[in-house]
């Protein structure tokens, strides 16, 4: 009865959520500060006469406020459930079954999952030692997904790679997953007025501190939105994320007073690993990627874990070295290096 | 860059969620009375320091809660962004791309856009005259969504129906989209216990009074869950709705009282229409599906709109006659009986 691509399929692995609230999570690059006050008001408001009542499958408050932002039209504007919604429907509505789909190695491992579950082929680009990459020299894919910066790396791809690379892919479309770029010091927006095959997505799970109402928006081209709009669920919002985000997307300023926090511990924190001699790569999003000295991660991940700290360990040959630390409150970030090193 | 097979897609049509808050909404069978004042109380508590956290991906308590209420175990439980999010992953991980997929026809007219998006082939069953299906002589479907009871027409298959058409089936598996049976006298989920086959889809929309919250879950036996589970988006259930889900859930008297209210309304409705000419379907459902007489359903609907009140008209040559009205209030009912019919 099922699917025979499914039968070696492994579903995807988010972080753990552990049960115990006192533990430190610096596991799932969430946001240690509140959203915006506004998001409570307007939850308030939300009475529950309305909850009976379907959202608006359009999401046409939320998508004004974002193309008004942002500088391009509604019809340029679609909102997810989440940017894995997104993603799930660009990955169906953007390449055919014998499609090749292309992204950084590694970046987000929900990748190669949805490929798997959708039979399209993968061709992922190594990352070089240092987490950077070069364009080869032949360009082969149906479209990639850029993790912009990327995770788990940090690293932002400076844009004129980033142009070259929706040159090269041209008609193919280039996704930019940008769900940590309100950490980072561009955003390469520039890109989607001068190409046709370039898709933006954006997350409210992380600068604005609302993972858990799963909301996402991408930006692009009127007609590849369109393609989005017809294969999405009709209601893929529902009623309370659209009024929350709206009331968040509306306090930039609260968003971006958080993410200059969190750059500033960050730089704090990058510069004392190093100190202890961490290697430590420079990063654009609200995590470090280290690599822990003396001991293996993995005893440092159990040495902080025992202090009740939740950091991110990703197995395998290029990453098992390694591990990223979402960067948490001023506090957090004290205890985290206040613990000593495995024995 | 778009899929070619998208090119000819008509996405879903929903019913119209119009701006003007003083119009009667009959057209897409909300509940008109509140959900359980609990979920006001769950919102409440729902800090805003929970909402930068990710949501628990296995919305373990919900299901737990779930599971318990029909007697299964959590792992034979699945919650979706609405039922709408489930009828997708039924379909990308029970049919093979050659599959094909059967439903009553008329029913729910988002399974025809679901198999196109995703490009399976559909083999629809036709209703006869008086809504109901017999089973063809030889059965070739590769998994068939029955609507239980149906929508637009409000009629429950008799269980024995039900049944053989699941043995018919097997291997291929039954989806029960149960979105309305909460409205009915039966609900069938005895075939759970009998059959490896079968599925049951339900949601928190109509009877629940959250339409606006996006909750559906399925029921069924565990492979087919675990395979839902494959694909599924981690993250698919944001907090808040896995927080008033469980709310209003665990409150099933609400429900049921309000599922009663309906009933008796619905009783009352469709004995003053027939009685004034209308053709009344039998409904097991919160809506009636009914023929009116003297003028097209179209001159209906106008009438009924220029009047503030909403139904739903679905144009074609076996429903264009129709209309679906919602049961709403009483007092909501009383104001469209009073409406003078077209001139």
């Amino acid at each position: 009865m099922i699917r025979r691509a499914l039968e070696a399929l492994t579903a995807y692995t988010p972080g753990e959520q552990p049960a115990d609230a006192g533990i430190v999570k610096l596991n799932t690059n969430e946001n240690p500060y509140p959203p915006s006050p506004a998001v409570e008001r307007a939850l308030a408001a939300e009475v529950s006469g309305r909850l009976r009542r379907y959202p608006d499958p359009s999401c046409a408050a939320l998508r004004g406020a974002i193309a008004a932002e942002h500088g391009v039209t509604p019809e340029q504007v679609i909102c997810g459930n989440g940017s894995d919604e997104l993603l799930s429907l660009v990955l169906r509505a953007l390449v055919e079954p014998d499609g090749v789909v292309g992204f950084l190695e590694p970046s987000y491992s929900l990748y190669s999952v949805l490929c798997a579950g959708l039979e399209l082929q993968i061709r992922p680009l190594p990352l070089a030692d240092d987490w950077t990459w070069t364009l080869p020299p032949e360009v082969r894919w149906d479209l990639f997904l850029l993790t912009q910066p990327n995770a788990p790396t940090g690293r932002l791809t400076p844009l004129p790679q980033v142009a070259a690379l929706a040159a090269a892919l041209e008609p193919a479309v280039l996704v930019l997953d940008q769900a940590y770029v309100d950490f980072a010091g561009a955003t390469g927006l520039e890109l989607l007025g001068e190409r046709e095959n370039v898709l933006v997505l954006r997350t409210f799970s992380k600068a604005y501190s609302l993972a858990g109402i799963r909301l996402g928006y991408a930006l692009g081209p009127a007609p590849l939105i369109a393609a989005l709009n017809k294969i999405k669920d009709s209601y893929n919002v529902n009623a309370l994320t659209q009024r929350l985000g709206l009331a968040a997307f509306e306090d930039q300023e609260w968003m971006r007073d958080n993410a200059a926090r969190i750059c500033a511990t960050r730089s704090r924190v990058a510069a004392a690993l190093a100190r202890r001699g961490f290697e430590v790569t420079p990063s654009q999003a609200n995590f470090l990627w280290v690599r822990p000295p003396a001991a293996p991660a993995t005893a440092w991940l159990a040495c902080w874990r025992a202090a009740g700290l939740l950091v991110r360990h990703f197995p395998g040959p290029r990453t098992g070295a390694y591990l990223r630390l979402t960067i948490g409150t001023d506090a957090e970030m004290d205890r985290l290096l206040a613990v000593a090193p495995p024995a």
